[in-house]
């Protein structure tokens, strides 16, 4: 693995979750990808896929943890926080506008400096929690 | 990274996307992150973090590609292929049952054998296309 860009956000205070996040940034991406960022538009919902490269090694106290916002504690698969058995985060960010490499997003809730490690098209199933699947 | 567990299921064609599998199957979590399932529940949908494990390593032809499902070619970060910077892929998967630490799943799009490294709660901004985040 080996991050391909980082993430810039001046804002200080970063929201818990992108649901609830208004905060605006860029997605620095190594030059080396440029073609592979031509299909991704304004406005576009992204995935991103991170490194939560602050959280500390994980032990066996945080397969239960109980998050700021809850008042119960809860598995940790069942939560996103970022101490998690492999550090990967993810979210969804709105697509604002594209200057070559650099990204620029609404819904940051990751830490600036962040390793990017992947972007992917947000893809829903809409009939997805009425149906059998 | 480690794997948390692996993927297991016997169906041999498996679809291309999760957003059209049936495919029945089973992740097997190592025993070692048991406390950390207790609050996945059946019919949850689960997001599955896991890695390509076939795929070749990167290299720039995959910058663009043409999915077979599609008529035109795309930048790599827009289509959900397995050749990637870094091969991470991400499945949403219905929870059937779980035994343990083995948790029973609908909608596989992984192979049999792929090497799990996260399970995350399935959370959706129901206003998320619609509103200026």
């Amino acid at each position: 693995m080996e991050p391909i860009g980082f993430v810039h956000t001046e804002t200080e205070q970063i929201p818990r979750h992108w649901t609830i996040s208004d905060v605006e940034g860029s997605l620095h991406i190594n030059k080396k990808y440029l073609d592979g960022l031509r299909d991704i538009k304004p406005g576009q919902l992204i995935v991103v896929i991170f490194h939560f490269h602050k959280s500390p090694a994980f032990s066996h106290q945080f397969l239960i943890q109980k998050p700021k916002h809850k008042t119960e504690e809860m598995g940790v698969f069942s939560i996103c926080s970022p101490f998690r058995p492999n550090p990967i985060g993810m979210s969804v960010l709105k697509m604002i506008r594209i200057d070559k490499n650099i990204i620029y997003v609404k819904g940051i809730d990751m830490l600036d400096g962040t390793p990017i490690l992947d972007i992917k098209p947000y893809i829903t199933d809409k009939s997805l929690d009425n149906k059998d699947r």
